[in-house]
């Protein structure tokens, strides 16, 4: 019998596991650059992302790694590091923006792959929130006892290549459109979440204490179109996707702000009792001066991957939990935000590892 | 404050009131035969789905409604059936296999529409058990505390309208693909969904008693798979949508018949118990055969819709609870069957109207 137990209302998610995966080596700006015949310089300077991943091939346009390939790996990652088989495995609940068909979803793909049969599969569609989206219908998953009491599996990816068109002339690009081929890459990340804590290691003995998000910004236009297109509309001109970005600029740092005072008051923290600080991941540049405003004169130690993983959107929250994990110290505390701007969600949650 | 209340583990899901929408008037077989320049008369032989309803317009081709709003109208009616304003709901979960865009999601924008801001909104990317996953997480969530103890709104729903490419020849299509044209529709449905009866009538204290799902037929290959295109693939010549009709005849009455089993004993129900049989809407003689076969030697009262609103996928089941609704006697039992042939899901639930 797999870790698992009883959950209680509201209660702690425990970490049992956490793994991710990339594809390929990471894609530098110069390598990018030359790829799209343009200018590097200004990656750097205006947007701070150093590095991103592809699952596609830059140089021959071929799909290398289908989102369903990356979960495959991050998930089977995720039970190694838990220790437990695909057979002690509860549910599944993968989310992400860019599933590899409409129909069947590829968390039910994943599951038949990973040899999980038999439980409830769940797909969340989600952008930058829907790690957490997902480890909140973990828990209440959880609480009403789906799996009989074994653990999820929490899956979030993306695979921006069915939009990465790389067969235009990208000088001709306004900087509005050029900046997505800078900002986002692909990756995936999972974790397995139980009730009750692992028998296992420090490491894995942090759990998520507190996990919250809610729809903002009510009337509020998106900041984010993202579309897809089908057999009547291949030959649409509809633009793949419109941002618009002053919107992004101005309203994220103002909502990770609020959801840092929002989670501070739920849990009765004083700030200064937070050892780590995971900031949304937007871009090298933006997460970075986000992260000094919500640790203005703290000593919270900045947990963040974008700059060289690149925005993987679902994938982001769990490359912070992993590098958080080799880092946070019995009795530390953690403190995570993540905002989706497509429509404004305001997500946030909390990390525990218990003193030995 | 609207009903709610709190939510035992496994609890109950109380219908505090239904809404559907289909878009325009219904599209008799030989509208339909008559647009695509095809004969008519196999569609009610051979199919028996006899009208349809769809967001486009058959004739110009434009778009008249979107999912978003056919799902505005269709939790607009529930939300009036239940006698709840929109601040009442605590949490919304939408499930479709054709959201508007792959970002913002469809759920984000129908509760930003409907003015239902500061709760958790969810989106499934499902097929036909899409309603049955949707109730289950609805349930979870009120188990979990989600919404403060209000009522959650569920809502699923689907339109074809990206994968309706008027302009082809149909006369050369080969008929596992013509049959698409007759077989599917689009439409929403709503339900406002409490841990505790509503206030009022006999009509909406009905409750989901057990709602189950989980994924089934382990290594074998999808029964059907819809595709999407971006910006980078929109001229592939991948079919939008491929069927292996022979497994999805041969498996899913199959599927639907350990269902029912399985749901029966589950509840300790003898057969002779129930009242009404919501059965699996694939298409009018599909559906009725099923339906023969499950409810074989006894008197379960059929309740369909198939035949005449067509597979409008995560709407089916509204449908079938909003006729329900109407038929149900206090002390009644029934017993709805969903089963979902991309990857293949098998999914049921029990709804009971209690003795006044």
């Amino acid at each position: 019998m797999p870790p698992g137990g009883t959950a209680r209302r509201g209660g702690a998610l425990h970490l049992l596991g956490v793994g991710t995966a990339l594809p390929g080596e990471p894609v530098d700006n110069e390598t990018l650059a030359a790829a799209l015949g343009i200018a590097s310089e200004w990656m750097e300077a205006f947007i701070g992302t150093r590095a991103r991943h592809f699952a596609v091939d830059l140089a021959g346009g071929q799909v290398r790694w289908t989102l369903e390939d990356l979960c495959t790996d991050a998930a089977d990652r995720a039970l190694a590091d838990a220790g437990v088989e695909p057979d002690g495995v509860g549910f599944v609940v993968l989310a992400t923006a860019t599933p590899d068909a409409l129909m069947p979803t590829t968390a039910a793909l994943l599951a038949d792959r990973l040899g999980i049969g038999g439980t409830p599969v769940y797909q969340l569609q989600s952008g930058c929130t829907g790690a957490v989206q997902a480890f909140a219908l973990a828990r209440a998953l959880l609480a009403d006892g789906a799996g009989g009491g074994a653990p999820g599996l929490v899956v979030g990816g993306d695979v921006c290549a069915r939009h990465l068109d790389l067969r235009q002339d990208f000088r001709r690009l306004p900087p509005g459109t050029l900046v997505n081929y800078v900002l986002f890459g692909d990756g995936a990340g999972a974790a397995l979440v139980g009730a009750a804590p692992g028998p296992r290691d420090a490491r894995t003995r942090a759990a998520l204490t507190h996990v919250t998000h809610r729809l903002d910004g009510l009337g509020l236009p998106p900041g984010q179109r993202v579309e897809w297109f089908g057999a009547a509309d291949r030959a649409s001109d509809r633009p793949a996707a419109t941002e618009d970005y002053k919107a992004v600029e101005q309203r994220v740092p103002v909502m990770a702000l609020e959801v840092r005072d929002e989670l501070l008051d739920a849990c009765g923290w004083p700030p200064g009792s937070i050892d780590h600080l995971l900031p949304p991941q937007l871009g090298g540049r933006m997460t970075e001066r986000i992260a000094r405003e919500l640790s203005h004169g703290l000593k919270w130690r900045e947990v963040s991957c974008v700059a060289e993983t690149g925005n993987n959107g679902n994938a982001l929250v769990f490359l912070q939990l992993e590098r958080l994990l080799d880092r946070i110290r019995p009795g530390q505390r953690a403190l995570g935000i993540a905002i989706e701007s497509s429509k404004w969600i305001k997500a946030g949650f909390t990390v525990e590892a218990p003193h030995v």
